[in-house]
């Protein structure tokens, strides 16, 4: 399959290699010259317009977009219309809102160009050796990209989830899960921190990822993470997010559906990214006047 | 290596068959003369009696409860006691709680017996197969038994955690971390239920076990019973536990450290135990009579 790949960042070019390497033709493309460069070294065609990668590729075009999720998304959509015809493909394989994604496939329907929504999971090592793919979009369309999904991904590791949107709104849970799953770890470990027996957390973390019930993928991150840094001593613990976990909640709100536990995972995460809190003020001050319990002063 | 084995329930006989499997010579007690008869179709000796099945070991027994955690623990030691010597070792494999463990084997080192506290964790699947095993106690009585608890293992899934206690205490906040994984994941699925998307369950979970970054031994379960009954309508969300997530909580609270999500996995819990809240029956009467808004009547 020929395939024009836009966004040749950590996953992107990662993706490229693995699709060159199960026999697919790739023109790369990133804004970014020495990506683009880089990417010829793994048998791609690199170039830095839309318009060449476009004109590189043969007839019925699939356009694979791996570019961060928003505006982004819109903005090369629109550049691509300037020369897509009817027939042409694009799947957005980044993490996209699955409204957005509804609406991509809506909007580029009506000009007769086919929309695929492709959440991709399995980190950077995935990418390059076998992802975790959750696609949606019309049957008709996803026919013949069927095999370059499973080529793409490990074994049994993919999925055509239904129709539009329903590949993001499946990546965008997992995510909410992932929410959930890291902060259940990350809490134990912090019992096991600050309890009174001197483990070794790499050690836990080696034997929980071998025949216990909580093993999986995480685990073994998490195995990573200590043998690096056996107490994590060099970070911080400030816990970003990219906003996947907001939008399950948001989701989860919407539908009516109580999603406690990734609810409190992603306040957490919020709570992580301040130094103090108000809320702490308020409470304290309020101790303070009905009981004249301390408060510490600023 | 000889080991009297007490306890021959799911976890205990397939530990049994794992054991013999390595060439371990073993005496099982059961109180269930059924039980203490089919052990012997894999190997080992059946008795009914604590005694014969002391007297059917070799000196410096080793002596290993695979029984509910609490009072019976103690009455089973107690039991014991009267024929144990001094070198013998009592190993629990249960999931007892920590701190009783510590009791117990400052209780026999008095006496001149070991004590190690063996957390046990893989399901029964695990037990036969090969088990994850979270092993407390003396280095001086452990050291014998490395081979024994490296042989039900799977490989790597071994670890002498420390001190007396440490070992129960590791398989405790494994089993917290569990709640808060298995939240986590049920609550993703909840919103994947009530979506506008037709999922099918078992799909999605086999496609997470492939490549996610979500994938793991939980994400396997989860396919499994998917697999069983599609949307499981044969069974009710009652979700029952066994105390591990509650000692978890208690001892995050003893210790200080804040585990929201292992705390809000539990409560969870609870609540799915009741079909109706006297909190839902007080928040619907005050909203009423502020508001006027209307109660839904019993």
């Amino acid at each position: 399959m020929h395939i024009g790949f836009v966004g040749l960042g950590k996953m992107g070019f990662n993706l490229v290699t693995n699709l060159i390497n199960h026999g697919h033709t790739v023109v790369g493309y990133d804004i970014n010259e020495e990506l683009a460069k880089a990417i010829e070294t793994v048998g791609a065609k690199g170039v830095t317009s839309l318009t060449d990668m476009y004109n590189s590729l043969p007839e019925k075009r699939y356009l694979w977009l791996m570019i961060p999720a928003g505006p982004l998304i819109d903005n090369v959509i629109e550049q691509l219309l300037a020369v897509m015809q009817p027939g042409d493909v694009v799947i957005d394989g980044g993490n996209s809102h699955y409204q957005d994604s509804i609406r991509r496939h809506a909007y580029l329907k009506e000009k007769g160009i086919g929309f695929l929504d492709c959440g991709t999971s399995g980190g950077i090592s995935g990418a390059l050796n076998g992802a975790c793919t959750m696609v949606g979009g019309d049957p008709d369309v996803i026919e013949p990209l069927h095999q370059v999904f499973d080529d793409i991904s490990v074994d049994n590791g993919y999925l055509y989830t239904g129709p539009a949107g329903s590949g993001h709104f499946v990546k965008m849970v997992h995510n909410g899960i992932e929410y959930g799953m890291m902060q259940s770890i990350a809490e134990g470990f912090e019992v096991l921190e600050k309890s009174p027996f001197p483990f070794n957390h790499a050690e836990v973390a080696r034997m929980w990822s071998h025949g216990s019930v909580i093993r999986g993928w995480l685990m073994e991150l998490t195995e990573n993470a200590f043998r690096k840094d056996a107490n994590l001593d060099g970070i911080k613990g400030r816990m970003f997010s990219s906003g996947e976990g907001k939008w399950t909640l948001e989701t989860a709100l919407d539908l009516g559906v109580p999603t406690p536990v990734i609810a409190l995972s992603l306040l957490t995460r919020y709570r992580s990214l301040q130094d103090d809190t108000f809320t702490g003020k308020v409470v304290a001050a309020l101790r303070n006047e009905f009981g004249g319990h301390a408060v510490a002063k600023n």
